[in-house]
């Protein structure tokens, strides 16, 4: 016998959105659309997603009501407090929270972060998002900001946010009853950061967050995205169509970490997939089909038309797609895919409608148990994933089918954890817990 | 026999702080201060709180460390996270959470306090506050804001928040799936609110809460303040030391109401109370004893300076306290009281220091349930409260105490329900859930 390495392991994130990802999922019998505001059902779903060994559940945000909510269940709830609501009922499953770097500030997000960490003993993570769209800057008494503002205001954020987690040591409260000492002001530092976009004092109100910094995520894939990512994300959420595609993407961000000090293994590339599961390959097409036969083509045609900037009401369903104007760096990376995939394929407007329904862009498969592990397993072991972020068409079940039926292939492939490593995020993404900065200092001097 | 009018009954809110409201509440050994950021400690407080029928619970909040860290456990969790956690857990009692208006932008909280009101079924409340400290300020790179501003700013805010609560009326929702028309979007507003402090377009991304609005509280005792609870709050925390004092304050604050279209019924009015509960007077005055021993007097000197804008340091202790700046209208409402019971009694420092310890100005009562009771009784039959915000010295102890042994005795006198009246905090606090803004107008309209 030789000695084995510890095999490498996929980390699954379930991505929680009303009753499922499908865009006509509230129209179909096996969900129920009053459920979108309903706690009970995101507890269940946190729950299903614990049962099944998954490393996180992930809600997304949105700070206006994007797409028409005439042809879709979009009523959601707030993240961070759904987010606390789904830690009082799990035990080990990590909890990820969207929120936007344009309009928060970093001390109230900071804190909030800081809470849900505390809250669910180490299992928070922030999705890092700067909000494009006109909607939201309407909001917040603003205008849409530039591409690199955003991200400039973002990376100055995160700084921001990172150094109130360490603002408070590890070991800076001493509870001390005797004496009357409760906490060693020594190890509670203010930052006085004055910056472009921020002057914030500090120190935090809160003690340092059990995992140090609750684990970032972030899912741009603009150039200014990858480079953001590259330089403060530890798990990247990206749509990527085809093995090709997802195999560049994976290489150009790992290629990237290099140039911050940081290794390939310090971030995590996670792949939407949204499976449509059957028992059979015939029954998952049956479903395709009866959630493609519910789509609204209206909802349809005015979500591309918001995506691409072009008013396409009014243009026939069945004609190809009409040119629209060649995405810019500057613009959405979910753009570029969707005109590059009408065009590779030549779909029509009603096709291409059907193609994003799925999965807003993500990467649909459907077959059986085995042929959805075999596509995971594709990508895995072949270099365009270190995992998936999954995003069940119907919520719960298609939540269920996962776990109960893929994941259970997935572990006899020796490709999942049958059992947690551990009981916050970092230790089950794998991730090492960031030492304080003041710690480090001190460690450095001495 | 007579017929009976259904007698009024006491309003009963547990005011949750660490592991006390006795500074020096930490160093008793029957509190554990590491408890100060573990959710079930929490938890633990709301599910007594419940079992005691309280009508709700209420979280402080402040946007940096205020007092000195260094003597007292004070590294709290952020309130609406926190709150969210205690919803999981429960299911009748109010959960009311601070937030302040001078720091936040309407569209975040407004959606927050929304989904806390989704998640817990219609028990949110929102104690409205407005930010006076400069260290607060200097967290959001901004300088301490004027009085009047900040209340210009609040009303302006409560607005905008109403009305985003406001944006969906309560029968938008449609959900007709086999039409395929989720919403009426005639029935979901636009704001475009345009004024002094903000610009919002609206809707909101959530669906209209359960209670409509959820439960609008505050607590100031300026002049700025009163009128600001007249116009928007509907029920109001206050610091009274006398019953004389409580009742002027009862009376000003419910004449105000009729200037704004209210009814006395709108507003309840809820003075705090720090019951130090004994089985015996004698155990009473023993824990209260013990509990002034435990007092760090260089945390109350440095409480007393902050409050005072005077540094009290090295002043001597078992002297009068000195001269300091009458307390103008603008300034806060709590320096006029500390003033004012330190002029009337004559207290030292130390003695000051020692009044203040237990509840911050709030009333401190020692003695035996009956004897708290009685107390209870009194200003509530006698125009000076509707209910009370009680603050125990010790945490979980206190509030055990509290229920177990003072809500017995209020309950035998038919001062305290017995079984909660409804399921949503307004039912229990007897308020009207309010219309939409929208529903109205289409009723005034037909």
């Amino acid at each position: 016998m030789t000695a084995r390495t510890p095999a490498r392991k996929l980390r699954l994130n379930a991505f929680l959105m009303g009753v499922g990802h499908h865009e006509a999922a509230w129209r179909h019998p096996r969900t129920e659309p009053a459920r979108v505001t309903d706690v009970r059902h995101y507890q269940h779903l946190a729950r299903t997603a614990e049962r099944g060994k998954l490393d996180s559940v992930f809600l997304a945000d949105g700070l206006a009501l994007h797409g028409n909510v005439r042809h879709n269940a979009l009523a959601g709830l707030e993240p961070l407090t759904l987010l606390s609501a789904l830690a009082a009922v799990t035990e080990r499953i990590g909890l990820i929270a969207t929120a936007s770097t344009t309009y928060n500030e970093p001390f109230h997000l900071a804190r909030a972060f800081a809470s849900l960490d505390h809250i669910s003993g180490g299992r928070a993570g922030w999705n890092i998002v700067t909000s494009a769209g006109e909607a939201e800057a309407h909001n917040f008494g603003r205008e849409r900001p530039a591409h690199a503002d955003r991200y400039a205001r973002a990376a100055e954020f995160v700084e921001v946010a990172t150094a109130l987690w360490d603002s408070w040591e590890d070991d800076a409260i001493l509870a001390d009853r005797r004496a009357g000492e409760y906490a060693d002001t020594g190890k509670i530092h203010a930052l006085d950061h004055a910056g472009a976009h921020f002057r914030v004092r500090g120190p935090l109100t809160t003690s340092r967050p059990p995992q140090g910094h609750p684990v970032l995520v972030q899912a741009g894939s603009s150039e200014d995205g990858k480079e953001f990512a590259a330089r403060f994300a530890e798990a990247v959420f990206t749509a990527q169509q085809t093995l090709a595609e997802g195999r560049a993407f994976y290489a150009d961000i790992k290629g990237r970490l290099a140039r911050y000090g940081r290794h390939a293994d310090e971030l995590l590339v996670l792949p939407g997939i949204s499976p449509i599961i059957g028992s059979t390959e015939r029954e998952a097409l049956r479903l395709e089909k009866e959630l493609e036969d519910l789509i609204v083509p209206a909802y349809g045609v005015q979500q591309l038309s918001n995506l691409l900037g072009v008013d396409l009401t009014g243009h026939p369903l069945d004609a190809p797609l009409p040119d629209v104007p060649q995405a810019t760096e500057g613009q959405q990376s979910r753009l570029k895919l969707v005109t590059d995939l009408a065009r590779r394929e030549r779909l029509t407007l009603r096709e291409l409608i059907g193609r994003l329904a799925g999965g807003r862009g993500h990467r649909v498969v459907t077959g059986t148990p085995e042929q959805i592990a075999d596509r995971i397993e594709e990508w895995f072991t072949g270099g365009a994933a270190d995992g998936f972020n999954v995003m069940p068409p119907l919520l719960p079940s298609g939540l269920e089918d996962f776990v109960d039926h893929v994941v259970p292939v997935l572990q006899a492939r020796g490709l999942f954890r049958t059992e947690y490593e551990g009981r916050t995020l970092r230790e089950n993404y794998g991730l090492v817990r960031p030492a304080s900065r003041h710690a480090r200092r001190t460690a450095a001097a001495s």
